[in-house]
C-alpha cells in the first residue's frame, strides 16, 4: 500500500483523503485536534505542528509527506522532504519576498514596499502570513509602519480571479480553468469556474513561471486581481486551495486527486471542466442538509467541524446549473450563515 | 452527526462511506474481517453476520441500518429495522419465489420450475442465492433435479442489461440509465451506460413495479436479458450494485449517494448521465495504477483488497472517452487480470 502523510488534518486533508482512498492510498495526518476533519479518512497523529516527535511519527513509513496549509515551518518541511518543495513554502511565507519574486519573474503585481513606494491609499499587511484577511488594514494617510509590515498599493480591481495548476516530477504541467472569486470580510464566499471571459492563457503563463521556478511538484494556486483587463498577482498558496473545490465535481480530475498523483509520481489527470461550476462556502453555520440537497444538482460537502463564527464548515458545488438555482443556493446558504 | 450502520464492510460499504462522508454522515460496518475494505471510512465491528451481540453493537445509536449484500439473514434485517425493507431481501433470496413475484407483477422472465416446465436446454440453479455464477449448470438432457434446485429456461439472449432505481420514504422514485453488461465466467467485466438503444421506458416500468410492491426505500437493481428486443427479468438485488458503479463519475448523483439519501429520508438527487460511461472491473489482480491513470479520463477505484483469483479488487470508469481509449483500458485491465 501507498502511504501519504499530511501535515494538517483539516478539510483540505479530508478531501485529499476522499480523493486518494479510491486510488488505494492510505493516509496519516498530523493535527493538534483529536477531532480533526481528516481523521475520518486516515490515521491521526495528535500533536503540535512543531513537535519533532510528532512529525517523526507522522512520517515513518510514508511514501511522501505533504501539507495542507502554508504556515508549516520550513525546517519541518525540509527535514521530511515534503512536497510541494519547501522553497515555495518559504518564499510564500513572507509577503515582501513573495512580491519580489513576482517582480523578478515578470509577474505583474500591485506596487509594494513602504507607503512612499505604494502611494495612498494602501493596504498595510504583516509581512508574515495572515489568514483570511486577518492582520490587514487600509491606510489613507501617511503613518509609521511596523517593522514587520508591508504596504501594498490599493488596487481598485474589477474582480478577483485565481488559477490552479499542477506539476509532476517529470515537469508535466496542467492548469484548471480560471475561477472568479467573491470574498466578504476577507473570507471566500463564492467561486465560479470557468470565469466569464477569463484571461486563461495569460494566467497560465504567470502561474507557469512560478511552477517552473520552484521545480514545483503538486498543486499551486495563484490569486489574481483583474483590474480593467490587466492581471495583477496577489499571492500564491503552495497547496490545494478553496477556489479549486469546484474541481471535485466540475472537472475531469480534481485538484485533490491531481495533487496526490503529482507528489506520488503518477501520471496527471485531465483538468478539463465538465460544465460551468459554482462553489459556495458554508461559513459559520450550515443550513439543514435537506435544504441543500433539494437543489437540483447540488453536491454538498460538510467537513465534520463544529459550527463557529466565520469558520468554513463546508461547501456546496453546482455544476451546469440554471442561474436561478445558483441564486437559490446562495440564498439558502446566506440565510444560515452567521458570518 | 448522522450515523449509518451497514451489515457488510466490503467494497460496496466502502463506496457508501466515500459518498456519505461529504454529507457529514458517520459510518459503522459489521464484517467478519478485520481488514474489511470499508474500515478505511468508518468504525468497524468485527464479527459474524449472524452474531447477535455484534449486530447489536453495529446498530447502537445508528440513525438507520442498511446492508451491502443480499445474503443477510432476514431476521437480522427485521430486528434492526434495516432498509431496504427486509421483505425485498426475503423474496430475493429464493429464486423460485423471486420468479413467482415477477410473474405476479407482470414482469416477463424466462420460464421456470421443473425441467418439464422449462424444456431443454435449461439452466439449473440452487433456489437459494448463488453468487457470481456459482452453483449454476446448463442441462441438456432430462435429469433428476435436487430438492432445492430450480430450472430456468435457457434464453439465447442478445445482451444483458440492468437498470437501477432509487425510491425515497415519500415514494419519490428515480431511475438511472439502463446499463449494458458483459459477463465472463459468471463475473461482471464491463458495464456501459447508457446502453445503446436502451429500452429505458420499458425497463423503468418493470423496476417500478418492484419498487412499489416493496414500498421500497433505497437502491434496487434489476438484471434483464434483452432477447430480440424483448426484456426478460433475470434477478433483482436489493442493494447498490456493481452495474451502477459508473454512476460515481458518470451521473449527477451516484447510486451510493442516492441510497444514503433515500434511507435517511433526504431529498433524492438527479440521476441524469453526465456522459456515456464505461466501467471495467479489475478481477483477480490489478495492473500497476500508473498504467490506468495514464488513460485519459480514467477514474480508478481500488478497494484495498488483497489480489486473489476471480476476486473483484477494483474498477475503472471512463466518462465521455474515445472508443479507442476504452479498448486500451480493457486491454490493460485484461492483461493484468488472472481470472
Amino acid at each position: 500500500m501507498t502511504l501519504v502523510a499530511c501535515i494538517g488534518g483539516g478539510q483540505l486533508g479530508r478531501m485529499l483523503g476522499l480523493a486518494g482512498l479510491p486510488l488505494g492510498i492510505d493516509f496519516r495526518f498530523l493535527d493538534p485536534s483529536s477531532t480533526a476533519p481528516a481523521s475520518a479518512v486516515g490515521e491521526l497523529v495528535v500533536g503540535a505542528f512543531d513537535n519533532l516527535a510528532a512529525l517523526e511519527r507522522l512520517a515513518v513509513g510514508a511514501d511522501v509527506v505533504t501539507y495542507e496549509f502554508e504556515n508549516v515551518a520550513v525546517v519541518s518541511a525540509e527535514r521530511l522532504d515534503a512536497l510541494p518543495p519547501a522553497r515555495a513554502l518559504e518564499l510564500g511565507q513572507d509577503r515582501f519576498i513573495e512580491k519580489k519574486l513576482f517582480s523578478r519573474l515578470g509577474i505583474p503585481s500591485a506596487r509594494f514596499g513602504s507607503l512612499a513606494d505604494t502611494g495612498l491609499p494602501a493596504i498595510v499587511k504583516s509581512r508574515r502570513l495572515g489568514y483570511d484577511g486577518k492582520g490587514q488594514r487600509r491606510v489613507d494617510a501617511l503613518e509609521e509602519m511596523g517593522e514587520h509590515e508591508l504596504a501594498e498599493e490599493f488596487v481598485a480591481f474589477d474582480r478577483e480571479l485565481s488559477i490552479l495548476g499542477v506539476r509532476g516530477h517529470d515537469g508535466d504541467t496542467r492548469f484548471w480553468p480560471v475561477a472568479e472569486n467573491t470574498h466578504r470580510d476577507g473570507i471566500l464566499r463564492v467561486s465560479r469556474a470557468p470565469a466569464p471571459d477569463a484571461p486563461q492563457a495569460e494566467a497560465e503563463v504567470l502561474l507557469g513561471r512560478l511552477l517552473d521556478e520552484f521545480r514545483y511538484v503538486g498543486v499551486l494556486a495563484l490569486e489574481l486581481f483583474d483590474a480593467g483587463g490587466k492581471l495583477l498577482a496577489n499571492e500564491f498558496a503552495p497547496r490545494v486551495h478553496n477556489t479549486g473545490h469546484w474541481t471535485i465535481e466540475g472537472a475531469v480530475t480534481s485538484q485533490f486527486e491531481n495533487h496526490l498523483r503529482a507528489i506520488l509520481g503518477l501520471p496527471l489527470g485531465a483538468t478539463d471542466p465538465i460544465g460551468p461550476s459554482v462553489m459556495i462556502n458554508l461559513i459559520g453555520a450550515a443550513p439543514p442538509v435537506d435544504e441543500l440537497l433539494r437543489l437540483p444538482g447540488a453536491h454538498v460537502h460538510l467537513y465534520g467541524k463544529e459550527p463557529r463564527r466565520a469558520r468554513k464548515i463546508g461547501h456546496v458545488t453546482l455544476v451546469d446549473a440554471l442561474e436561478e438555482t445558483v441564486v437559490e443556493a446562495i440564498t439558502v446558504v446566506e440565510r444560515a450563515s452567521d458570518g
